[in-house]
């Protein structure tokens, strides 16, 4: 059993990544002592695969707790869908002390968190999620979110768990794709941050893609220690977190412009951090041998590092609409080397465009 | 010029007491170092009257500042109103630094407040409260919400504005009942901490009533010191924060039990306040005198003391629904003595029976 604590000023917590999270989630939400009622989210997937099981454990642990299921997929993460649980909230009486338990992927994260910290001003959030993308990105961190129809994440806060239970259990049913799409991520934080993790992921790609427990473990706990690391110290995102966005601002365009569903989050993700290591290259930044490395990685996990379906021109016109920009200016994230990454607005815009030709 | 410094862990701000807040606006905003444009919210009564004159001021100040305007009352504390913003302030491409203004009164202020901590998970809140109520209560604590069809206030957040401009020029317009209203909370400041400012009101009353600019600057310094003393040290209302409750639960009822609208806040908590006393009275907490120095000073500011509208057996049935509760039991805010509460969910039920039918 594996642990990582996350400390931050408003408020400390654990996270467990453990084989059987679910099982243990009503013992270990009772050890926080907070209120007697528990509002569990699910999708419809994951509620029908883990929901019973989940409300035993919380029934066992002495809380009076009751399923919400919503349908999967980002058209959850709307208002509306934020409004039905508000409601399911009120009529079960739900007060500030009891907690709105997440049980499931990003979607049912963002969205039940949203709900948490809104629902009387912020209730106790806890989180338990069931696919590798949500275990090592959108449980750290504390950022929830529901969408605009005008883009994605536009509403929503800061708002920190007070648990999260990641169960590798949950992962042996998960699609390769689905792996892979986190695997993206779990690569992004060893290219950012830590080249002997990089290395650790080359040399274990096949029990990784096996899902074999002990690899799973160590990549979801190590992922979650450097992603902790760089919130401690930038909780609310003012300039060092922006590391975390490397290859997100080419890959929220490749998203965008082939269309939401086509590509995995971390299926543009992985294009989008070979296209920033491409401007890196181009700007003397670093050597070929970094843009080698991080293809590399990339490739084993079995992630695309062109955007076939998208052109250069596509994908210029979406960065003048990325949020990411404070006062107009894009912030690009480059890498140095392994392990070393640089923030700048500084790019000339046909090093981008070179970048993009390669990448489309 | 007055002002109010408000110091709390998530930022420090200044509340600026000033008879021309409102041409203020863009030179104190501009201050702060923020984005280039701005939202300025306003109602359709508030926004008639300041709009122009606000946006002048910004404009002056290099801002590019645009005006959205709700329809004035309760209503518009609806997670519709605030789509609404949000579609606003993505179509004028208000990014992360650029503030949203709330220019009005307490509607206004909770669902400016709300959009600004929710839109891009939060950007910078400008309060310019044009009501007594807003300048002495809703201006000071960070607490916005926007309303559920279930119940007022149970979607929201804490969330601090990074300053407050209480213009008392805005004031001179007020209609009398307004006036009262504000001044319920500026005597419950009084009355939970401080004998010398209860003394001030009774004193100076006529005054006061008159709208002298002496004095109704004086009793907002004073009323936001108070309550930024108690927020300083309870910022997420765990505990201490409760006392500025005080005249609320019945209070609530009140408003709830008559129909929203028939009593407005100010009235309800001031008849709240007095049952309160009561309660304490019957409890032993206090003596009559006590009593009577609450009652003497609400009457002087034209505030009803008894509901005419309401039964006890009406009052009571919405004590089980009331928000403030954790785990089912009621935080009663007891009187000691003026300037000393204590809080207790310990009152026997014929208790607060006998208060309700005192003061219906």
């Amino acid at each position: 059993m594996a642990q990582v604590q996350v400390n931050l000023p408003n408020g400390s917590y654990t996270i467990h990544i453990v084989p059987d999270g679910i099982e243990q989630m009503g013992r270990l939400t009772g050890q926080l002592k907070l209120g007697g009622k528990a509002l569990v989210v699910s999708d419809e997937n994951v509620g029908a695969a883990y929901g019973e099981k989940a409300l035993t454990s919380l029934a066992e642990a002495g809380f009076s707790a009751e399923l919400a299921v919503i349908p999967p997929g980002e058209d959850s993460k709307s208002l509306t869908a934020a409004m039905k649980l508000y409601t399911k909230a009120i009529t079960m009486e739900l007060d500030r002390k009891s907690p709105v338990i997440a049980l499931g992927g990003g979607v049912v994260g963002d969205l039940a968190g949203f709900v948490a910290a809104t629902y009387l001003r912020g209730v106790p959030f806890i989180q338990v999620p069931t696919s590798l993308l949500a275990q090592v990105d959108s449980s750290v961190g504390g950022k929830v979110a529901v969408n605009h129809p005008l883009g994605k994440n536009l509403i929503g806060a800061f708002y920190q768990p007070r648990l999260v239970l990641a169960d590798t259990g949950a992962l042996t049913t998960l699609p390769a794709r689905e792996l892979s799409t986190g695997l993206a991520e779990v690569a992004k934080h060893a290219i950012i941050a830590d080249p002997a993790f990089l290395a650790y992921l080359e040399e274990n790609h096949q029990a990784i893609m096996a899902k074999e427990a002990g690899p799973l473990i160590e990549i979801i706990r190590r992922s979650c220690e450097i992603k902790a690391d760089v919130v401690e110290r930038d909780e609310k995102e003012t300039h060092l977190r922006m590391i975390l966005n490397f290859g997100h601002t080419i890959g929220h365009a490749v998203e965008a412009s082939a269309g939401y569903g086509i590509y995995t989050h971390g299926e543009a993700v992985a294009i989008g951090m070979h296209g920033a290591a491409l401007i890196s290259l181009y700007l003397g930044l670093c050597g070929s041998e970094t843009v080698d490395a991080v293809c590399s990685t990339l490739r084993r996990f079995s992630l695309p590092l062109t955007a076939r379906q998208s052109s250069s021109d596509e994908l210029m016109a979406f960065f003048g609409r990325d949020k990411k920009r404070v006062d107009g200016a894009i912030n690009w994230v480059l890498i140095k080397s392994v392990g070393e990454v640089t923030i700048t607005d500084q790019v000339p815009e046909e090093v981008i465009r070179k970048a993009l030709e390669k990448i489309t």
